[in-house]
């Protein structure tokens, strides 16, 4: 067991001792990070949660804490008493390193075994063994930084909503099937046997009846659960900033949004967000970008040939067109000098996407060379050349398809390549976008009905209301997601809020007037008594703290994550439970098929 | 469908408006709470979050409106553009009483059926249908403000800990059963079926395990889950105020408490708690009390008359005597004109708590009564009546029997005459106090071992450590329960840090080396690396705001609660899940027991 604390109490944060304190005495606490025994010395680095100190351990100063130093061993727990003194080596990469504390007394709080991993930055250890003893992984500055971060994120985030008029409300845990399209995490009811509760994939609902309620602006940082299969950046639990307003339109919640992201990025990283955020339509998104979360830190924007190779009889141009395809490129600036093989990696890239193959015109210094010119006129070839701005050096890559795999297929490859040419080397600019005018309803083959894109709450665009009856698929919804260099970090919606347009969407997306209220009978119910005009925007707190922490791994920003199987090594969860739980629950273990 | 909002803004709060915007044109949106149609002007109250304004329609402000107003009912949504005006009849129960809005422009949003509950304050409806139309009842004004509260209580809260240096971590929903005494939540895995998470309840091993990373100063505040049965004022979800420090000591701990407690009173109730707050030692407050968390609010203390009845041949004192047990008495000031039947109500009452009956002494004008003068002298009668500060007019009323249902009965006999009697009517005092020195263990007869009084991780008191060889049972705990006007508000403890210590502690509990690693190997391997001495508390969030706003249903606070049978009327979970759900989760439904 180690020494007491005792009436002893530190007096400063190790990692912030300054040269200010000189000649003072002080105490500190924390954990051995390093210690070196020259003999008639012993330095020892003090680590706490601001930094590092160098501790000095001199006969001296005092002969009991030098001979009790000699004992101590990496990632003990200490406490130091002693004086602050100028240091002679100056360490300028250390906020502490001008001084040094000379040790007056020693006490030893707690020992240590050796660690199974280092506590340093960038370890490079098995994830498996970092989840397993995440608590000595988080004694890893780099850690003990993202979650100051995502602290700091908490705190600024509420601050600007309260500050706004938000009201913050908790929304239950144990509830009742959403359905956003996942799977649901459920929970047996001892109460009523054979009935679950299901944890919420979002407060969706409730933040609408909350509207409903007349609390007019509701945020709330919140935690979600979905049981999907983990991908790379999931986790089954993760938290999102939930915001719900009443009586107000598409502009308030973007001009809303704009600014919270501007107070997060410039209190969190001094960095300024311009404002206002790029705006693209959900269509132009795709065209040009073939996603809809375009980066739009760099161009290589896809472009439309088909008008120009309207009359070609190039067997895989022509057919991709006669079946309402496209002919679609990209330019790669300065890619001319790539030699067949990375070509051919491409073609294989893009099969990945379901695309038949790539065609490619070279612009070489000793002219343009592609095997197009068997099919196409050095007419049409110069017609694309000018579509696509392409000079000499550069490389254009067209696919040709269904619209759906031309722009897939291009909007993949453009990301790739940014990737291999490093054209985003060195950039750290943060760049938001909004998507707008997103498609209502997506046909789902497979189910042969319409499918939610957004949820099934999302209010049609007012210009589109007619088509809802004539052509549903072309319906535009009032949603808006915020993209930031590629990845989505928010969306939302205007919701519906009238009972027979609801009732119509659920139509619409296969529900019998039954299933609908059913499942949703509370809101539909909710929305006879006056619900007013709303909407709101959900961010993933998550992804947020990653761009602010600048990782790209989820698990780093998630004080206690799952690994990729759900499993946390740490706690053994889930682990079997006593017979007599399942017992008073009502359920049993059955053979998975 | 009502009508669109389209570019129209809310210009203006309703219930903020006032005779500075007199003479200005403004829009305002709300709830129609009330509606009388003059002929020639149709008054209408307008309600949103902050209030109620009053509108006027008249014919020669717009034709088109006035004629609208006539198709307002109660609870409809509606946008109104007017101008202020100077009221005639000014009313001055309400804040916006001095003005009214002249209607120019009237939208109705959407329409209303009848609503199912009044929305007004201090509805007295059935808790079910309140429940099931919870999103009218939260439209109540008294609703509203306590969401306000409470909303107000998370900011104030997480910005004191901010500035505290406090870091908020989150911690997982899903996770790993923890001891706490009560019954988990389970949440059937998919990935390996047979397998359980558990919903916490508590945040204890992982704030721990976060002392032990080196974040120095958490909080957070948590949802937790007891699947408990349910009593008055208990939910299966709860949210507590979560603290823990590192390298501090129980002041530390109280003195961090006491000025948060000050704060949040002093913001939202503008109301002054005096600090340092009362202290008093567990044995104390239950030989005086009769409670661990006493309502210090009044006196009324238990007074022990052992030693004046000693030598008594009363067969009642004599047996509690000679069993070890005690005679001990309250004084009920003004009490002995309590007729006979009233008294033989008190003696049924501390039956319910096993006492055998209750003596008392009258201390009429003329004179003594007691059927104890059969069995006393009348200087022990007299002896009796000096303990107790008694004077004419009051009522002495006697408990013998063991000592803890001696104390027991008589603390709720306090309470219980203390409302009776009225005198806590109209006390508006914010009574604070912090118990100290509790337990460490409690025998358990049922399971013939100790449990945990606060729980297995709860250091004991240095003084102590010796008799927990000896006489773990006279072992008192570093614990501190923090109690406003008798409820427990929070509860804390400096932890145990070290490895053997807390296997010591869980083989008292009578747990086996190998159950202590199964359940809580993590813990006591991270106690391997260097933990650091560390405590903390937790606060009930809902009860905290339950005093905040002057409610004794904890369902006032928490914006969707369940009912007492842990069941959502509104959304009806738990409720039955598709059978293939059940199958992806390898688990079935078996009959209940």
């Amino acid at each position: 067991m180690g020494e007491m604390l005792g009436q002893e109490r530190r007096t400063h944060m190790a990692g912030l001792v300054n040269e200010s304190l000189i000649g003072q005495e002080i105490v500190v606490t924390g954990w051995v990070s390093k210690r070196r025994n020259l003999g008639s010395l012993i330095f020892c680095d003090l680590r706490d949660r601001e930094g590092i100190l160098q501790v000095v351990f001199r006969e001296e100063a005092s002969k009991e804490a030098y001979e009790k130093a000699d004992r101590l061993r990496n990632e003990y727990c200490i406490l130091v008493r002693g004086t602050v003194e100028k240091r002679e080596a100056v360490n300028t990469a250390m906020p502490t390193g001008q001084v040094e504390l000379i040790a007056k007394e020693l006490k030893i709080l707690s020992e240590s075994e050796t660690p199974p991993i280092y506590i340093k930055e960038n370890l490079d250890a098995a994830e498996n063994i970092r989840l397993k003893y995440r608590y000595l992984d988080l004694r890893r500055p780099d850690m003990q930084r993202i979650m100051k971060i995502r602290s700091k994120a908490y705190i600024t985030v509420r601050n600007f909503m309260d500050q706004e008029g938000f009201l913050e409300v908790e929304t239950p845990i144990l509830t009742k099937s959403t359905p956003e399209g996942a799977r649901d995490y459920l929970v047996p009811s001892r109460n009523y046997p054979g009935s679950f509760y299901a944890l919420p994939q979002s407060p969706q609902l409730f933040k609408q009846l909350l509207m409903v309620s007349g609390f007019d602006k509701y945020f709330q940082i919140a935690k979600c659960f979905r049981d999907e299969d983990l991908r790379a950046n999931r986790q089954p639990e993760f938290t999102q900033i939930d915001i719900e307003m009443s009586f107000i339109g598409v502009e308030d919640i973007i001009d809303l949004n704009e600014r919270l992201i501007q107070k997060v990025f410039k209190d969190i990283l001094d960095y300024s967000v311009v404002t206002p955020f790029q705006r693209i339509t959900y269509k132009e998104a795709m065209e040009k970008y073939g996603s809809d979360k375009p980066d739009l830190r760099f161009g290589m924007e896809i472009r439309d040939l088909s008008d120009l190779v309207s009359g070609t009889e190039f067997v895989v141009f022509k057919s991709a067109l006669e079946a309402s395809g496209s002919v679609r490129a990209i330019n790669l600036t300065g890619g001319a000098a790539m030699g067949r093989k990375d070509i051919d990696r491409l073609g294989e890239f893009v099969k990945t996407y379901r695309a038949k193959g790539l065609a490619y015109i070279q612009l070489k210094e000793d002219g343009v060379k592609t095997a197009l010119s068997k099919f196409l006129s050095e007419e049409e070839i110069a017609a694309i050349i000018q579509r696509m701005d392409a000079k000499t050096g550069d490389l254009i890559l067209i696919v040709a398809d269904k619209n759906e795999v031309v722009l897939q297929s291009l909007g993949a490859l453009r990301l790739d390549l940014a990737k291999k040419t490093g054209i985003l080397e060195g950039n750290k600019e943060f760049r938001f976008a909004w998507v707008t005018e997103f498609p209502l309803l997506e046909w789902d083959d497979e189910a042969k009905r319409f499918v939610a894109l957004h949820h099934p709450f999302t209010s049609p665009m007012e210009e589109d209301l007619d088509l809802l009856e004539t052509d549903p698929g072309r319906v535009r919804a009032k949603a808006y997601d915020m993209v930031l260099n590629g990845e989505e970090l928010g969306g939302g919606s205007i919701r519906i809020h009238d009972t027979k347009l609801q009732q119509k969407m659920f139509s619409l997306l296969g529900f019998s007037e039954e299933e609908a209220w059913a499942r949703f009978g509370f809101l539909l119910e909710a929305f006879k008594f006056g619900p007013p005009p709303h909407g709101g925007l959900a961010f993933g707190m998550d992804r947020l703290v990653m761009f602010l922490a600048g990782t790209d791994n989820i698990k780093d920003v998630i004080a206690f994550p799952k690994n990729q199987n759900a499993f946390d090594p740490m706690t053994e969860a889930p682990d079997k439970v006593e017979d007599n739980q399942l017992r008073d629950l009502g359920i049993g273990i059955s053979i998975k098929e």
